[in-house]
């Protein structure tokens, strides 16, 4: 009963959040046929600040962290970030209507990690007075971004695949360059560069040569395309910074205090462009709040197993343990939208947005942290 | 006498302020022929801003009043909102050579809120101990946007009419297209996006059946037109998200502190167009003066007799009485122009905001202040 | 012994700075075909923030300063100003294969003023206990704005000669307006303005009568030209609003806080640019690091010299002669950058904020600083 009232609680806040509130208000603006717009250029701007915002904070931690010591627990949060995203790959996206990369798009936001569900489970840590290593907290960017790149480049293969056997019976030139823009960079590239895109995508994949037995995509063709492309460049670019770089300054006065009202405008134009696309969810909502009840605690679960092989192997303690449950638990309402939308522009925000912000956070806050707790507690004698 | 040099010197403040600084900076940029522009892109992302702001903390101030206590004084601030408005229509904008557009906008300006005024005016109540309800400021909003809204409407309305004047006469259908978003919307509205909006302001008003029957301009269209323009559309959207959701945060940490400088970016470009209109005023000039001086004591003795009226049925205090009364004497400098330049563009920005900010803003700060406080304590018998 | 390892301290320092660290972000961006990109009205607008917020903080310093007593000073700020950019033009730009516009470029840099090499010799002097004017620190816009004018028009004139000397070999009027922006404005300004521009500019030195007799640039069209392009307006806007507004209030809320930011954004796509064209420093790097070695102390020298004169007619203290010849020795890594990429378009940055950030500033500090105080204390009989 407690759980179910937290739970409301919870789920009624967010919907008060004004990241959520930003959200519905751009799909009442888009639903009345007003003509508020945000230029492409500061949409486009706005993507960048909030990517390579999130890149430099990881990069930061990281390289404020006791590499050598978290070596074990942060190859862990690597794995967990990489697996629950191939979990998504093959349990949502074969559920009937459902659209694999909104899937691959959701499972993504749930391998990324909610900063303030991972604040909450610190503090009650304190409160429980169960002891962490201090650099535990840092474990985050090494689930969050493997976890973002990974449903983005299985986005990119997958897209790639459904091109090519379309191929096989339409063979256009034509329509080829413009869906091979479909994940990767930003909605609405440059045509030129969307063009020599195109044809670099075709010359390194060796078109010429293709027959029945070549049907395989080629992997890091698209791998390399990926990464190249203007979402993941800002998020590495950004990490890069954060790591061998002191832009502390420049981030603590710039780019973490504009990140929330950016972000706010950013929900404004997913808004905007999600009432179009809601239609498409109404057959499929059930699937994404199963989905988005169950898989919390599937993935803290995962996450919990394995600390406990580092917890017996380097004496990695039980209150890191739970973080590491916690930060796999945790699905991202922050970091993760932006990203998923430069990188997967063909996925609808509304779904992962919807999954994470409204079922995947208060699941994670209300059932989540206790459970994770509660377990190390009993595995702790008390 | 002391009046006369307290006026002088605030004026010479208000042309040291950088707001008007800004102003003037532009208008001479643009004088000297500089090639120096502020991208069209910026510029609508700055009104955007600066919109939802001003529409965030009427939200918030709304939400956190006491609704059902200041009931009548909330109507009566909305009812002297929108007769301001009107009574500009009816009078400046009936004085010779006076353009119609410009005194519907310099109207809408003195019948929205300065908070600066407003603060003056607390400070000068609490100084002398006169009290007031603690929700009494937050009356400010219920003036403030009706007001602007109004005179939006209001001037889609004339240019509508005007149109179908001159239709009569020419019945061309290309240059229709071009006039007809000159108001309700950003200045530069995509050539697509006008296309259609011409095109749907036509079949809405029924243009085939036209005839001299049917020469009345049908309003509700235009209302829902101008509503469903950018600028009205960015204003109440941050009014229902200051009112439904709690923006506290995001409001605090970016919309309002960004609020003051993009304003004087804003004030840059209208100084920088100005200087083209200015010669349109200098037949003009004198009745603008003579409205401003006269208006903001007019309206606050309009404000204070409606004020009375609350006092006498629902014990409404007499130093909100004087609140009133100042909300409805002040014009505003800061919200008001970059609503009324997205929401009117084709006015004069010269004619409204020299009107407010020179001549207004000090006669309600200098001569309305002191004698509706006066007028108060004569009231109360002291 | 002393000196080089704190040389090579700051050296290490400056390459994690975050300002240098962005412009090697950007660098490796483009070296990996990156499709990342920041809209050009984003970076238009974000020059435009630069170049104001330098001109506000030098016009709000001059404005509080006492005008009259630092007169001679801020005289010989101005000549130094300027001489420094002479200097360079005759010495730095007739070196083997070096480019002249790159060459009056790293000038303006070396002629415009650090804030933070200053705020360093403002420490020192205090901790040494050595007496200086309060107001000497508020020399460095007279030094400063004149620096970057000089480089800026010099380098209009250079092409302008170029331009006429190519033009009686071609007489190809296509070429001609492309080649024309290519300073005193934005690098990519609006089509129809460069067309114009070309036109205008060909207008008004005669075009019609040249002849063999006529062959002398026309200067005063080309400083003209200069101050109207946007670079140099936006500073001069800043500067006359700094002196004759009271701006501090939106200086402090709005372009200080975003400058450290904005100016990370822009070495990015300066960074971005730069990739291009590092192979045509690979020849003339060793030019670019001599200067840069021998630069700050021949300007602190020859500014010493001035203050002297200043010390032995007006009474201008020994302090403040240190910090006039600190304010020469220094090379501006903040403000420059911006107004000499606005300004000098053509110029490659790699060679002016690669001689300034990685030798000129270690130098001014390492080498500058205690030798001016030294020669001072020498003189005060210490």
């Amino acid at each position: 009963m407690d759980f179910l009232s937290d739970f409301l609680t919870l789920f009624l806040d967010k919907l008060q959040s004004p990241t959520l509130g930003f959200l519905i208000g751009g799909m009442v603006v888009a639903a009345v046929n007003s003509r508020l717009q945000i230029p492409d250029a500061i949409y486009k701007f706005i993507v960048f600040m909030l990517l390579i915002k999130v890149g430099l904070s990881g990069g930061i931690a990281i390289r404020n962290a006791n590499l050598a010591q978290m070596l074990l627990p942060a190859v862990f949060a690597m794995t967990v970030g990489i697996l629950i995203v191939f979990i998504g790959r093959y349990t949502l996206a074969k559920l009937p209507k459902v659209k694999t990369v909104d899937a691959i798009a959701t499972a993504g936001l749930f391998g990324a990690v909610s900063g303030s569900t991972l604040a909450a489970a610190l503090t009650i840590l304190e409160t429980e007075g169960i002891e962490y290593e201090a650099w535990a907290a840092a474990l985050y960017p090494f689930m969050d971004i493997p976890a973002l790149v990974t449903a983005i480049v299985l986005a990119s293969i997958y897209i790639s695949k459904q091109r090519d056997t379309a191929d096989e019976y339409l063979s256009k030139q034509k329509s080829l360059s413009k869906q091979r823009v479909t994940a990767g960079g930003y909605p609405s590239e440059e045509p030129g560069t969307a063009g020599e895109f195109g044809e670099q995508g075709i010359i390194a994949r060796g078109y010429p040569k293709r027959d029945t037995a070549d049907k395989r995509v080629k992997i890091w063709p698209i791998i390399k395309e990926s990464l190249q492309g203007s979402a993941l460049s800002a998020l590495l670019l950004g990490l890069a910074l954060g790591v061998l770089t002191q832009p502390e300054s420049v981030y603590e006065s710039f780019f973490n205090p504009l990140f929330r009202g950016l972000l706010s405008i950013l929900m404004l134009v997913m808004g905007m462009e999600a009432t179009a696309r809601l239609g498409e969810l109404r057959k499929v909502g059930q699937w994404y709040a199963l989905y988005a009840f169950v898989a919390p605690l599937l993935h803290g679960f995962i996450a919990f197993g394995f600390g406990m092989i580092a917890h017996f192997t380097t004496g990695f303690s039980l209150g890191g343990v739970v973080i590491l449950a916690v930060i796999a638990a945790s699905s991202s309402d922050i970091s993760g939208p932006p990203t998923l939308r430069a990188g997967i522009p063909s996925a609808n925000p509304s779904a992962y947005i919807g999954s994470s912000t409204a079922v995947g956070t208060p699941v994670a806050l209300a059932l989540g942290i206790p459970l994770f707790i509660g377990l190390a507690q009993a595995l702790m004698g008390n």
